[in-house]
């Protein structure tokens, strides 16, 4: 079985013309082998949306949620409106070249394409699930400022806070500084002292019997969404809102999650001990891989 | 004489291993044929680096300052430091390679490479240069949010204010919102109320006998250097430093200055016409096109 699979799709959106008219929706190709462009924007603007998502025991971890996000980082960002029964097939034929008992990520990619062409680039790829069990067991995380009021993305849309976009330098410039301050991941904050998102998760926190998350502008969580959806079966009360950094602070527990990692308990914020819940951080990650 | 003319660089910077042990230091290759791994981190997240430089008469404007910028970039996203001199004879070959009388745009990326290869990927791509004419003869432009604070450079240098980086989804999509409300480009605005930059532009403006320009975190741009060069032998007073969305709205003339475009007068802020100085846009283009 191959380590990583690639599929370009022919025709990403129905509301653009196809690479090749009349060929195949989608093609598997080598994915050591250049497939794109230097003059493709996704490259020169970082012009495009993505989607990861967790591939377990030969099955793509809440697709349609994942579909549907894709849908909505898309629109935010004005591209064509991908053609969620391509990306599915293209997913699923992905999903059947790997190996059955392994860990994948599969990443859905759309660029705005070639400049000028009008076509949008399209490809899904299967890597190796990296193994996130010293993950799972506790992370140190810092808090980094991330220069937008908790507000902005209802005030100035135009700056594309949430959407799940190409242009991910920043939180990867954040990630490098949360690892020279000797930490393994970071939790962004507002400039007006509300917590955000991890630089690749949500943010999920524990107060009593409450689990809460923040609420600012960003896409919804799909794993986030997962861990309410657990709750509801339990005693616990769920709430989405803005979440101060004094709050955070104060957690019993804290989680980023993610569909990829999944549910990773913060032992340590901003250098202060942070009490981990492992029963109920088990609970949550035998449900998420169920 | 072919209208792109594209070279992929073997070893782009001296800090990290060549891509081809022994081989040429950069190959002219066919722009029309894919030359990038979907996994470069150039397009994954939009983690690279560019400089943007006209080619007139043959000749590459400014190349050593569009250099040092480009390390400069680099540095602010910890990449490996590009090698002048390689990315300098990359240049003049492609350019050797243009028609000599036209007008073309040479662009210079460095990504951080293919995920876990540890070598960055590189290229020069020369294509002409789009038709400004209508550009330097006045602009409708509309001030838009930026979202930071103007200090957020310093205080938050993990967000990359200023680098020119390949995560530009966010100009992109400033330039729709200036467009869809019936402009030609925007003027980015801090949170508390300074003048930034245009989407990809630098703003000069006048008042009397003083030319300013902003300066709040971002680069210095390469072509508002060169007009400030240009006011030394006249009666103009410079100035940089921080400049107020008032202080823009009462100037008596503004320009979006860049390589490729030059001076471009605004000749309507917000829906109000602002007076175009056609004689000193004259006399700085001609300086600029010398």
């Amino acid at each position: 079985m191959p380590p990583r699979v690639l599929a370009l799709l022919n025709r990403p959106s129905l509301e653009a013309e196809p690479h090749a008219p009349g060929a195949a929706p989608f093609t598997l190709v080598d994915p050591r082998e250049p497939h794109l462009s230097v003059l493709d924007l996704g490259v020169t603007r970082g012009d495009g949306v993505f989607e990861s998502l967790s591939v377990s025991g030969g099955v793509a971890q809440a697709l349609d949620a994942h579909l549907d996000r894709f849908a909505v980082s898309a629109a935010r960002l004005n591209l064509p409106a991908p053609d969620a029964e391509a990306w599915r097939a293209a997913i699923l034929a992905v999903v059947a070249e790997l190996a059955p008992g392994g860990q994948h990520v599969v990443k859905l990619v759309l660029t705005r394409g070639v400049e000028g062409e009008g076509r949008p680039t399209g490809w899904v790829i299967a890597t190796p699930a990296p193994d996130h069990g010293a993950a799972r067991k506790g992370l140190r995380v810092v808090t980094l400022d991330r220069g937008y009021r908790h507000d902005v993305a209802e005030t100035s849309p135009w700056l594309l806070v949430g959407a799940k976009t190409l242009s991910y330098a920043a939180n990867a410039a954040i990630l490098r500084e949360a690892q020279r301050r000797g930490a393994d991941d970071a939790i962004l904050v507002s400039s007006d002292g509300y917590v955000l998102e991890g630089t690749t998760s949500s943010v999920v926190l524990r107060h009593g019997s409450v689990l809460a998350t923040p609420r600012s502008g960003m896409l919804p969580g799909t794993t986030q969404a997962r861990v309410f959806e657990w709750a509801q079966g339990t005693g616990f009360e769920t709430r989405s809102g803005l979440v101060t950094v004094a709050e955070l602070a104060t957690a019993d527990a804290a989680w980023l999650v993610s569909s990829v990692r999944l549910a990773a308990p913060v032992r340590e914020l901003d250098g202060r001990a942070l009490a981990v819940d492992s029963d109920l951080t088990a609970q949550l990650n035998a449900f998420l891989l169920a």
